[in-house]
């Protein structure tokens, strides 16, 4: 049976379908996601919520002369499917495939680029302001969930949009939930709203019971600005109306018509900031994803999820909980990323001692420096990108006043499946050049609880980063130990070449210097575990007997921890050394498998083992005919 | 005659104190801080603001127990006074003396470091959070101004302690001011407020309106919602009560007893956060500044103000205009700072493309972005030490999708008495390690002009920083020229030893290779301009004739411009060479005067020549026997 999804090649084809098509529709593009996503993985919960607020949104405006800004981003797989990406939307977060965030490299529907929460309405006023400028006469619209109405900057740009009264649609998409449930008080003032199912009615029952009262009618009328106030009262827009937004809603999400209206009316209302009001349930039309939609919010490729390793997460997690049983002060932040840390666990059994502040990445930090002055032991859990919204306050309010702030940056290096807006692949480089700032980098499960353990006893800003996916060991040891800070450790002796590595390359490096053996190279190898402070004395002490050195890091090479080691050894005046360094290069890196992008960046041990060969020829120009007479 | 304030050596002083007496003692405290920041420069309007706010505070809380947070920390003039710093206090912002803001190493009085702005609130919660825990009973108080509560993370610290529902006090200093007049929907809010002189009757004033209705008291009891809906809109703590938080005000700041009286009750109030609105005059008590706020919001010392020759900020602003003159896409946004970055001028002659956003960096960034989407090029001027608060955007929104916004960095390098919040220090390894960034830094003048000029016509992402203070040209050339983006200037040929250096540096550079050039040591000089991408051609060409290399920067050597070339000559495998930084040391910076710092750090001239003594000693065992011979 055909479906009428496949006749919609753009945007256009959406405006002349009958409300019972629409309806149709709209299932068609569940079935394709869940289809989809259940492969390839991705955001589904969320996708699933907005189908209907996508079609409304595509039959009312006219993409891409009017913009749709999809804030977060992993919302859009609808609109990315009406949008003539039907065809190509079974790639989706595959390498070489659609992105599973807006890009405006993918398609000119994609307004804007966004991965990360809050930045969608500083876009749109952007984009209203350059239009006003021109004297164009588009429609500008931010599609915001609840989760990132909370963040810092969406306020600032409501707040500079309300002021200037620039033309503008906000399209509050309110599901109760960020990633976890929305948390803050303005949260809280939505779920209240949510709860009223007779809201809708509220003000014209009120103005009733007036209308019963003896001068009831004189009391309505008292003053013009009493009407006002009453009306504000009993709408829940007081709020939005004191920051100079039209409020309209809140309205059935699921529902394309009554959406439709609002937004032709938004359309049409040409004066002021609008914001609509739209309730969507996460998640919706997929039995399993509507009833666990934190654990639907974003699912693995299929058959990824079964792997029993634990990943970095569980680990921190887990240490986590063991070291808060043992020291009180110890707590946990989380913004708004609870599960994805690894911290769920954490939160059930010390729920006084845990906080999930919301999507608010300043917040936490700052809040964490607060609770360190007080002689607590803040433990903020962040992935590396997040962390990237917060850099002010690492360097204020943390390492400035040198505060025991612990940084537990999950997802640093290459991420895989989300891509560019998710790869942590600078914060060795805006870490390391923060004073007082410890930045180490366990090489596996067993270092990441070390490391932990070792911060929490430092009272020193200290910064931990690992990977997303499993760790390497098998077994855990027991015991948690304090490792010194600043000490890395030689892992293979070797005369040949010393290789340095940080984090989860180690490994790598050690099979990549296994593999050379077989070829007469005798690498050493050096388990960093710290790019700052950094062990000069042991580098140093190594390079003097090999004088090859390589690093290999997982972050870009821009200042990274081989660049730390390059000032290093410059400054050494150790003569005829020769030092290279393999890491991350100096691009935004595409979605794709975590291994594929390892191994085309050289940082798997084949990876490693070729760069040797082609970077050190010297080595086995004279050792190849050792190893081949060794035969 | 003997003032009261001698008598004040710490806030338990102030208790007995009489009303008169303490009349007396506001009078002393401004007299004694006009005729200090007269001598040493400071934030003198917003300190004059709120003395009799100190006071109250200090009567009614008992610091340091109780943890006052000053917001932004330039108003803690008068806090500083009357907690044990009266007689440090003339050495403030001078080098070894008192800070210019709270700093938690000076005094257990200061509980919490500020110098940018919006930080107090989370910090307070952190603070309270740890109190609760502990259950300790002492109070924390954070004093925020109008202008830093539209900053995003007050919010989202407000919107967090409204749904904790968590003890705390935040005190709103409502001057109408950040540094220029606040912007924002919610600064005309408190602007109505502010107009309406009846406001404080306004609530018994309808209470009233309504007894003298027939039914009027059924009305007004209609029900408990309606009530507590009308009350709401009756007040303008609609905003507040929405977000968790107890509203009491707005009250005259300038009233001792009046404030007191608030702070007692908000004391005693036990249950959940509460904010006082305080209505303060910026500059209260001294004529001039009371006139012209933003001229004395921060002045400098005696004498200095009197250089006639210009600023880079004020070249930065006149070659603006030139540029916004003859191309009419291009617009400039300032983060509440139009003054301070030499955009005053421009915002008046350009006033549709001057976007002022209040004190919200984040949402200046990417509104940028939005504003590049739509073919316009902004420019947006702001502090190196702010930028920070926006570095997910320049990264996220900016760099990702490779638009052409503009960053005109001020106050890169040592800044000087503002001291280690406002150090810019970390500019270039921050931002050099983000893809498609374009890092520049003008040696002069001119070649900020000609580097803003390049930039605009350049289509990427591009990052100009340059220092406070006077530019070193005589004469700017009129023209704007195009520079060739990732290239240097051979300045000064030489064959001993290369000095790479990058912005203001240069010219130290230049007197310190024709000093050592009476000594016979021939030093090539390089004018860097670009951090990212760097001139590797003509650095490697260059170290190829000298084999010694020295780079100049006024950033921190973590992942800075020496860095970078580090990374350049280590990947190069040229044998034998010898490559040594000079550039700021990893540690925050104090406050003082930039050209001790410059000296300290072996910035200026002289500085180069000693270090290149010391660090290349083998030049001069040849050349010092041969400039000997010479003589």
């Amino acid at each position: 049976m055909e479906r009428i999804l496949d006749r919609i090649n753009s945007p256009r084809d959406l405006k002349s379908l009958s409300e019972s098509e629409l309806t149709k529709l709209a299932s068609e593009i569940r079935a394709q996601m869940i289809e989809v996503v259940s492969n390839n993985g991705g955001h589904l919960a969320s996708s699933l919520g907005v189908v209907e607020l996508t079609i409304a949104l595509h039959r009312v405006f006219n993409s891409p002369v009017d913009k749709i800004i999809w804030d977060v981003g992993h919302q859009s797989y609808a609109h990315k499917i009406l949008t003539g990406r039907r065809a190509s939307f079974p790639t989706i977060r595959q390498y070489g495939g659609l992105s599973g965030f807006p890009a405006r490299s993918e398609s000119q529907h994609d307004a804007f680029g966004t991965g990360h929460a809050g930045n969608s309405i500083s876009a749109a006023l952007g984009m209203a302001l350059a239009r006003d400028m021109d004297g164009g006469n588009y429609h500008v619209i931010a599609v915001i969930g609840d989760g990132s109405l909370g963040t810092g900057m969406a306020f600032e740009a409501i707040n500079h949009a309300g002021q200037l009264g620039t033309r503008l649609i906000v399209v509050l998409n309110d599901n109760g939930m960020s990633i976890s449930p929305s948390v803050g008080a303005l949260a809280r003032w939505l779920n209240r709203v949510r709860l009223d199912v007779r809201y809708a009615h509220a003000k014209q029952r009120v103005k009733g019971a007036f209308s019963r009262l003896p001068f009831g009618q004189s009391a309505w009328r008292l003053s013009k600005s009493m009407k006002r106030s009453v009306e504000r009262v009993l709408l829940p827009n007081a709020f939005w109306e004191q920051l100079g937004f039209t409020y309209l809603g809140p309205l059935d999400g699921h529902n394309i018509r009554e959406i439709e209206a609002a937004l032709i009316r938004a359309r049409d209302l040409d004066t002021k900031p609008v914001l609509i009001h739209v309730l969507t349930q996460k998640g919706k039309g997929y039995a399993v994803a509507e009833t666990d939609v934190v654990k639907y919010h974003g699912i693995a490729p299929n058959g990824t999820q079964k792997a029993s390793s634990l990943t970095y997460s569980q680990v921190f997690g887990e240490a986590m909980g063991k070291i808060m049983a043992e020291n009180k002060k110890v707590v946990a932040i989380s913004a708004a990323m609870l599960d994805g840390t690894g911290l769920s666990s954490v939160a059930r059994d010390f729920p006084d001692r845990v906080f999930d502040v919301g999507i608010c990445e300043q917040h936490a930090v700052t809040l964490a420096a607060g609770l360190a002055t007080q002689g607590y032991i803040p433990v903020v859990a962040i992935y590396s990108t997040f962390l990237q919204r917060a850099y002010d306050q690492v360097i204020h309010d943390v390492c400035l006043q040198n505060l025991p702030v612990i940084f537990a940056i999950d997802r640093a290096g290459i991420v895989g499946e989300d891509g560019k807006t998710h790869q942590g692949s600078l914060d060795i480089s805006y870490l390391r050049c923060v004073p007082n700032m410890v930045v180490a980098a366990p090489a596996d499960g067993g270092e990441l609880r070390d490391l932990l353990f070792t911060a929490v006893s430092s009272g020193k800003p200290f910064a931990i980063r690992y990977p997303r996916g499993n760790i390497q060991n098998r077994i855990l040891p027991e015991k948690l130990s304090l490792l010194p800070i600043g000490k890395g450790k030689l892992i293979r002796e070797g005369k040949d070449l010393t290789i340095v590595a940080i984090g989860h390359s180690l490994l790598s490096a050690l099979k990549a210097a296994e593999i050379l053996s077989y070829e007469g190279i005798d690498c050493a190898v050096i388990n960093a575990l710290f790019a700052k402070p950094l062990d000069s004395e042991l580098i140093i002490s190594q390079i003097e007997k090999t004088h090859n050195l390589l690093t290999v890091e997982e972050n870009t090479l821009c200042g990274g921890f081989g660049s730390a080691v390059s000032e290093l050894v410059n400054q050494s005046s150790l003569p005829g050394i020769k030092i290279r360094s393999l890491g991350l290069p100096d691009c935004f890196i595409e979605h794709g498998p975590q291994e594929l992008f390892r191994s085309l960046f050289n940082l798997d041990s084949e990876g490693i083992v070729q760069y040797i060969r082609s970077s050190y020829p010297e080595l086995f120009s004279g050792s190849s005919v050792q190893s081949q007479e060794g035969l």
